[in-house]
């Protein structure tokens, strides 16, 4: 069994994760797949019914040995908190305890801040079906509960990790909210568009398509808009000059 | 097998979750759960590898039955996807496709605003292990990355699932992100929690615990602060004058 290692020399950068009397050893390797997945990888363990180490947690975690080979293990809640200086406790229902409940998003941007600040944080996950009692809940100094659907709330509690964890990375995650893929072209110049608009509407005025000169305007402007749309790039506008110039020299009757 | 029903008579009021060659029954019971967790319950499975229904599915979904029995069934992700005006594909890596990417929590705001506009939306997820193939991909219109830890990216589909849905969930939630536990008390006033000052303040007088005159405003200072920091409810002012009161009353010397 592990012990939380005395003092700090080194900072503690990520909050950990405390199961709390975990009954199914593929919980707690899903858990440490999901914590792996969000850059988290500190994983306790209080009082696991089925003992540690633990073949079935092993096979769940797919990849993610490194968290269950750091697991420390104790026996109860207590000395698994005794080195950290803010501790969350999630919690699905109302309780007779006067708490303070944060969202795992809010809970996400405070850990940051304590974790930044130097202190050391962890957060409770109760047991399958029970959930965390009271006297567990008050060894936390803050209690999370995840806004979910009041008439179903059924997270497994692997799930409920991975919404916390997602929540610490999404955090940090300074990656743009919308992007284009990488790509070994780029964005098609106005010119370049304008050039195709050109083409289109020739090969359209020498097929026909535009011979009422009163629409024209408007069924020109509509295709363009549509084309701005696309937000092509330049070797697409390479391609559709291509798929113009063909239909074009190769006319043909559709079936 | 099911049909994507004709007509808008009923709107699509949330988006539709879409398996696309799910090869594990015990997957696709997990991702329903995750639904419905989320306020989800429209599913659609394209040519599930072990068909449909399953068996393993049903024990896996946990309650969440109801949307594996609306759950539609269909042959190609085409048929899947024809009643849908926006569609957006999970991907985990670049490819040679030159697609809008946007992270679930961007896709949640967006899905919000088309749903509102009366539009179908739906989400691909593709096969464990493989994942979808480019042919999917151009069935939909944006791309869906989820930006978690590159150097172990491992999640599940049915975790991916649940991710997508809670940032759906979360973008429509108007929860308070903190807020006090429902309690059967109120919040102490200022006045109730001066009074308590001043009877701990006696008490500690008398009992000399105040006695350095030149010390006394800071330390009276430090324990109001501390108080005002507790937050106390008018239940936990009237306990902890009980506690003052009998400490003072019943004295004794600490073992």
């Amino acid at each position: 069994m592990g012990r939380p290692s005395k003092g700090r020399a080194i900072p503690s950068a990520t909050p950990v994760i405390i199961m709390v009397r975990p009954q199914l050893g593929e919980n707690i390797g899903m858990a440490a797949r999901a914590m792996l997945n969000c850059g988290l990888s500190r994983l306790r363990l209080v009082a696991p019914r089925d003992g540690w180490p633990n073949d079935k947690a092993q096979r769940a975690a797919s990849g993610a040995d490194v968290v269950l080979e750091q697991a420390e293990v104790f026996d109860t809640v207590a000395e698994a908190v005794a080195d950290l200086e803010r501790v969350l406790a999630t919690t699905a229902r109302n309780r007779e305890l006067a708490q303070r409940i944060v969202t795992p998003r809010h809970a996400a941007g405070e850990m940051r801040d304590w974790i930044a600040a130097g202190e050391g944080v962890g957060i409770l996950f109760g047991p399958e079906r029970t959930g965390l009692v009271n006297e567990d809940i008050v060894l936390a100094d803050t209690a999370l509960s995840i806004p979910l659907n009041p008439e179903f709330s059924s997270l497994n509690v692997a799930q409920a990790v991975l919404l916390v964890a997602y929540e610490w990375a999404m955090a940090g995650d300074a990656s743009p909210v919308e992007r284009m893929s990488d790509h070994s072209t780029r964005p098609a110049t106005k010119e370049e568009l304008q050039n195709l608009f050109g083409h289109l509407e020739r090969s359209l005025d020498q097929s026909g398509f535009l011979r009422h000169q009163a629409m024209r305007p408007a069924m020109v402007n509509n295709l363009r808009a549509l084309l701005q749309r696309a937000a092509m790039t330049e070797q697409e506008v390479r391609t559709f000059h291509g798929v113009i110039k063909f239909l074009a020299k190769h006319k043909h009757d559709e079936e």
